[in-house]
């Protein structure tokens, strides 16, 4: 059976059909991440009543922390979180190369340190894809290097290169029992590199294509640009993911480029901020403006939330650092991610996606691009010392 | 409409009910304690799934924050966290007395500093009434001054005495709309005292009596004899209340003393410390013994953590720091709460509660008594300047 069937296209926007396992994910689909086998704060039953298909765990934290063997004795990933819909793993690399200190690479491997508690350890493109079997997941991720976004030129495509020897290592380690192994493209903002990276794993048989290195402090146009140009180079049969993508406004573009797969913990690492998606932008239900608004932050919402408290409610709690905020907040963003996707797919089975985007772009106002870029990079610095894993 | 009505006894233990605009509530009950309006981690529906009937909610704290103005604008409290059953507020005596810095009390009131912002404020057996009015609780109390357990039998006197003239005073200022007004027994752990208090306050015609002032660092034994002395000096056909207690083997005894009504922060305290409760005692699920347990913490148990997770997961959640640890876990101790309960309402109404109580204290091991009473100070010193307010 396909995992993947293309349904329609609006322009480059394109929707389809995911078949894994554990159920059919319908495309673009957006990813909630559950990096510790929990989206935060959520139950398995709360993803069921957003409306999610498929959420993104991830092999570093698990190998880390509870094991591979223990999930592997417990029954396996879906089994062990109780999650009966698909689950996609990224291999760890990563985080690997963002959180864990002291790694050293060489063409085997790379030796890291667990941002836990020190201990070394040494992850292979055959081990990354052995863990990912035993888990279970319905997708799994090769196992590539990812440079920094400002590494010099060689750099990258030095990790372009080993990224590529990696790809092929875990295709051929690949048992394909009903599990999917997507590839990641490589080569930063190099638009040469990209062009590269995309045709040497494209001439491999891997089940989808994803693209990695972006979303990491450049630029906003940069990153809508290289998706841009790499999604373009893919095969229009196969699926196609943006990793680490992103925010609402990402989104829109990243479908109008092409993309069915998006996952980022912004949507649930903001709500525990207080920071709430509207069709206007994102509300910050700490501001004193709501301690008194008897009405839901958004009173035609869907969500849990929305249909049981009011704007007032949530800003009490905030502002009382009660922990019920940020399950109420999750469910919030979820359910508005949900529905965004929704609003998308069927604006393109309707072929107006491209009205879709520009009326989206009318009312929606992204947080400022200048302030973001300051966040993102305080976030990226301090994610290592922290609990703030995703 | 009688508030209270005693259904049946066995020997000293009660069964009955109470009847208030938000439901009827069996009793003996556990209130599970929720002081920003919000019994920490969970929803109302959470609450109702349990099968909670009445839940306690805080006058301070609610006068801190939101506001008490704030909670009427936004339609009282039922409807500010959108709880439909009864609600118990305190006076906010016990807080101010243990909680809020640099209070001074004189026959008037009490100024009190708040723990928050440290900003002056006055409370007075009116003011506590009123806000208390204004809040729409069912179940309201007196404005009391709570002595520490250690204070000398001069200083407890003389609070007692005080205690008195202001409940004289919240009873004047009542205006029985719908709410009930229970007084608070006083006078420490002496026998004399709470004989005057209890004949005192039962010479004026409130709605219920508690017994305020215990649980506060004291030997459980005493604590239990002097709640058992105090009970048997309570009308028959008025409701008592046991405020602040307690653990599962405080509330086997104090049902055996013939107290109706009791409130405690511990089971959703020690909750999200990963203390849970099992009919043999508390358990650690942090415990390395559980992190491979494919069974649920107890496998006959109809909570919804333990119909949906394995302890391995419970256990692997509070490794790892994780927020949905706190609400699975809070959800079992208070299912178990609210099953304890049952079964020793049922144990009444067949008459065999005195046997009960003995095959419940020879499985259920509470935890040692020396390491409670220096967890307990801890606690108690440690939860002005915290967040842990209950």
């Amino acid at each position: 059976m396909d995992h993947f069937i293309l349904t329609h296209t609006s322009n480059a926007a394109r929707a389809g059909e995911l078949y894994t396992s554990h159920g059919t994910v319908p495309t673009p689909v957006f990813l909630p991440v559950g990096s510790q086998a929990t989206v935060k704060t959520l139950t398995s039953d709360d993803l069921q009543d957003i409306g999610s298909k498929m959420i993104l765990s991830n092999t570093y934290h698990l190998y880390l922390r509870p094991g591979i063997d223990t999930i592997k004795e417990l029954g396996g990933l879906h089994k062990f979180m109780n999650w009966k819909g698909a689950i996609l793993t990224d291999s760890g690399g990563y985080q690997v190369f963002s959180l864990a200190p002291l790694r050293q690479v060489n063409e085997e491997g790379v030796v890291f340190r667990s941002h836990i508690d020190g201990s070394q350890h040494f992850l292979t493109p055959e081990l990354a894809i052995e863990y990912q079997e035993t888990l279970g997941s319905d997708v799994m991720m090769v196992l590539d290097e990812c440079p920094a976004h400002d590494d010099t030129p060689d750099k990258v495509a030095q990790a372009m290169q080993r990224t590529h020897r990696w790809a092929s290592r875990c295709l051929a380690s690949f048992h394909n029992n009903n599990q999917a192994l997507y590839a990641i493209v490589q080569g930063g903002i190099i638009p040469e590199l990209r062009k590269q990276s995309s045709e040497y794993l494209t001439s491999l048989d891997f089940t989808g294509y994803a693209i990695g290195g972006l979303s990491l402090g450049e630029p906003k146009e940069v990153m809508y640009a290289v998706t841009q140009q790499t999604a373009q180079m893919l095969p229009p049969n196969k699926p196609r993911y943006l990793m680490g993508v992103g925010s609402p406004e990402d989104i829109v573009e990243g479908v109008a480029a092409g993309i069915d797969i998006f996952d980022c913990a912004l949507p649930t690492r903001v709500a525990r901020n207080g920071a709430l998606f509207t069709w206007q932008g994102r509300k910050n239900i700490r501001n004193a403006s709501y301690s008194r608004m008897d009405m839901p932050l958004m009173s035609d919402c869907r969500c849990y939330t929305c249909r049981n408290y009011s704007a007032a409610y949530l800003h009490h709690l905030f502002n009382a650092g009660e922990l019920l905020a940020y399950r109420l907040a999750t469910l919030h963003n979820l359910t508005f991610m949900k529905d965004l996707m929704d609003r998308i797919r069927t604006a393109i089975l309707n072929n107006n996606y491209a009205w879709f985007r520009e009326e989206f772009k009318k009312t929606y106002q992204p947080t400022n691009e200048a302030i973001r870029l300051i966040q993102k990079q305080k976030w990226l610095n301090t994610r290592r010392s922290s609990e703030q894993i995703d």
